[in-house]
């Protein structure tokens, strides 16, 4: 590298660092937030939280930046970059133009109304009244629409915004993945829902203490190989994973005292998005690249752990005896077997967050192809209900009684989050495709998950995928870590198989 | 206000307001760090903590600070502002020319020394080698004198250093106060001493579980009125409390399993700490005077609490009964003047805070008289042991067997921390002070106490004391408060009383 190209790198990385010493302090003060800061401060501390935003915002915008990434995408200065920082220059740019585009007041005019319609949001949710929504999400969706404008349209319209959680991800891609899968899921759903095996799951619902549900779930976590030196298990209403820096990723979860696997899967879940930013390379610290490639990859990691080795039977062969020993009163006489059954226990329900390894694809591909309708054809934000009640009929068999436990269901739309959807479905195909690899290339998966030696796959994980961060896309990984692009029939194949098994079908 | 000063004073405000945001979260990092961070984030979170006091020491400043200060500072402006606002401008400025008063390169140096030499500090104490301290010390010593020549000089050199801890605060009064209360504590100290009437401390010393160490400690921190809603108590190897905010006032304590009254005393010495900065007046949010008026006034507040409350009879008259019932086994057959005797055992000991009420004093006086002859008169840093170990000959009767014990007992001369502990037997001064208004203005300030009707008392000090923050100066404060300026006989007479009665002297 040239002098001068080693200089220019070397104050570009400062720059980075301190985008990154930002995220880091916004990061923590949104945990502190959820897991236990006073409430009399909160006032003042979203002050701080968005002075912090924005201070981060300006950096990843301002003249410099625009700079530096100008000036090393130039071809004969690339030529003298690693692919790492190739990749860093390209994120930083692509970021910076996103952002750029907007003119800043709209892009003022929108967080206020987001931050207000998430307002709105949860009283609707509340109150079952999509009509007082309504206007806002319009405005929401009216701004969406005008930002696309901004950013530009790739082959559809909507492509722009599947773009922005799953980088290169577009309708073409998605609708013929979504179809095969649905294609393969309705059948399934229906003849299980026609099946006389329904499990037993009344011993799941009894009362199980607090204390006993913590131990358990800090057990499974240490032998996920969730490194407790570089993280943290705290308690907030809805679980979830932050990564400060890869020497600090924190998890929480939430207690269901009549319910004792709502906190062992969301230790599952969360802890899987943990173990992938622990292992992060400690060279991309203080770089965009020390994250997950993608929501759809990152999703991959959560599910993988969460269902297909937590919802496993040899799982529970290994941990149920634990998990009795934690609860002996509630869970006396049930059999491993029972127990395997009961959290497999597929039903047709309203609420996606609540569903089955099984629907809940199904609850995904509604929002998707709902969301295409908005952007694509038009679809008037009035309709969504109608729309949504049709799809819920025709998808699961079942009509939501009330807009709350339907269109109003989720949160991401009042916050604009509209394209994220896709990446949970994405999540559980990738991860269904990498189990395959994984299976084929330790071929005694099933016994050492019987056995409790779980680190191996840990280990697998972290060279195929984790030590990565965003440093490859998520197509470079799934093609890398399987041979081939993602194929939603790894996870058809997988469903069919464990469902028909389950059910005796 | 002119308009155009109205103007002027709401873009100053958003830049106080944005350091307020940056010590925010600077001040999370630092908790955070203290309680439960986990240690392998650690190398990163320092230079997070660092890359945002950087920040918002370059806006403290900037030359958009000089400019308004500068503005604000104008006899025609002056006028139109309210005594909040001048005291804000006033403050601010003083703030930016100490610091613009330092050539930016020689602070950094000395930044990275400081550092270095705490470090260095540690392995001194651990290994008992003041040898191997002492030329770091020494330039921390020559760089503090430099920067006293660049912030100039008062009536003595050391008054600059004292000055940056207590406004106003000079070497001639501290000279008077010091010698008033040595003189009359050195002869109490040695009555004490050779009086037989010493206590049985042995029954604090029994092992207690940490569970109801802690219960006990929540328990008296909601009776004196510490609002759990704008704050919280955790654990941590220093006790400490920090202000994030008037509505997030947190605060830590240490539990020994050996030692029960070590954990009580401190929650009521940063509960008093906290009840300080949650009762400051809302309206300083966002302003440097949201914090107390200077360290003085501040551990004034903690050692009221800590000492003149919780160490009196009457206070455990009244939670004796409550501590016994979270430790039936240790306490059995204790009686509540046993317990007070107890707890206010004199023993003339090498380590500061370790100290008791009485003694602490001397620990201060000391330190204080090493610092002045430091830099008022030229003493030399390699004499400093042999300084050290004949005053606590002359003070305390006893001389260090080891620098350990002696002179390298204490963290702040390593980080440049000079004139700061002045403030502690200042706080002691301005507490018994304040108490003998406190006592003369609500004369049922014991019955109070021994009913454990603490709240008159917290509103007293919120109506006298909290509300104000920093917007007064020490010295207002205590003539506002008690109708005349420091005058240490009050501690004299409040510590004679108490131990002659206690000793039977």
């Amino acid at each position: 590298m040239e002098q001068h190209v080693t200089e220019e790198w070397e104050k570009f990385s400062a720059l980075l660092s301190k985008i990154s010493g930002y995220n880091e302090a916004i990061g923590l003060l949104h945990w502190d937030l959820r897991t236990g800061a006073p409430r009399k401060g909160a006032e003042v501390r979203s002050r701080t939280v968005g002075m912090l935003s924005g201070e981060s915002f300006r950096l990843e915008t301002s003249a410099e930046m625009g700079r530096f990434t100008e000036f090393f995408s130039r071809p004969a200065i690339m030529n003298q970059l690693t692919d790492i920082q190739n990749k860093i220059v390209k994120d930083c740019r692509k970021e910076y133009e996103r952002s750029k585009s907007i003119p800043p007041e709209r892009y003022e005019e929108y967080a206020v109304l987001a931050a207000h319609t998430e307002t709105m949001w949860e009283a609707a949710k509340e109150n079952n009244d999509f009509a007082s929504f309504e206007p806002f999400l319009s405005k929401i969706v009216d701004f969406k629409k005008e930002f696309i404008d901004y950013w530009g349209v790739k082959e559809t319209r909507y492509d722009t915004l599947l773009d922005m959680y799953e980088p290169d991800l577009t309708v073409k891609k998605v609708d013929e993945v979504f179809s095969r899968l649905r294609s393969r899921l309705v059948p399934l759903v229906e003849a299980i829902a026609a099946s006389p095996n329904k499990p037993d799951t009344e011993f799941l619902n009894r009362i199980f203490e607090k204390d006993q549900q913590e131990k358990f779930g800090l057990f499974i976590l240490e032998q996920m190989g969730y490194d407790f030196d570089a993280g943290r298990l705290d308690e907030s209403v809805h679980p979830f994973a932050t990564g400060l820096n890869p020497g600090d990723v924190r998890i929480t979860t939430n207690y269901l005292l009549d319910n004792v696997t709502s906190a062992v899967f969301s230790s599952l879940h969360e802890g899987g998005h943990a173990l992938y930013e622990q292992n992060i390379n400690k060279e991309l610290v203080g770089t965009p690249l020390a994250q997950g490639a993608s929501m759809g990859i990152h999703e991959s990691q959560s599910r993988l752990w969460e269902n297909m080795i937590g919802r496993s039977l040899p799982f529970w062969q290994r941990y149920f005896n634990d998990l009795q020993q934690h609860f002996p009163a509630q869970l006396v006489n049930v059999e491993v077997e029972d127990f395997y059954r009961a959290i497999n226990n597929v039903s047709n329900s309203f609420i996606r967050i609540e569903a089955d390894e099984l629907t809940y694809n199904l609850h995904i591909i509604i929002r998707y192809e709902i969301e295409k309708l908005i952007f694509n054809e038009g679809l008037d934000v009035k309709d969504l209900p109608a729309v949504w009640n049709a799809k819920y009929q025709e998808y699961l068999g079942i009509t939501p009684p009330t807009d709350s436990l339907g269109v109003l269901q989720d949160v991401h739309w009042s916050g604009g989050d509209f394209g994220y959807f896709a990446s949970y479905s994405l999540g559980n195909m990738y991860a269904a495709q990498m189990l395959n690899t994984l299976r084929k290339e330790l071929p005694e998966f099933d016994e050492w998950i019987a056995a409790g030696n779980l680190l191996p796959i840990k280990e697998w994980l972290t060279d195929k995928i984790y030590q990565y961060g965003q440093s490859l896309t998520p197509s470079q990984i799934i093609e890398q870590v399987t041979g081939e692009p993602l194929n939603p029939d790894y996870l058809a194949d997988y469903l069919e198989k464990k469902y028909t098994e389950l059910y005796k079908l």
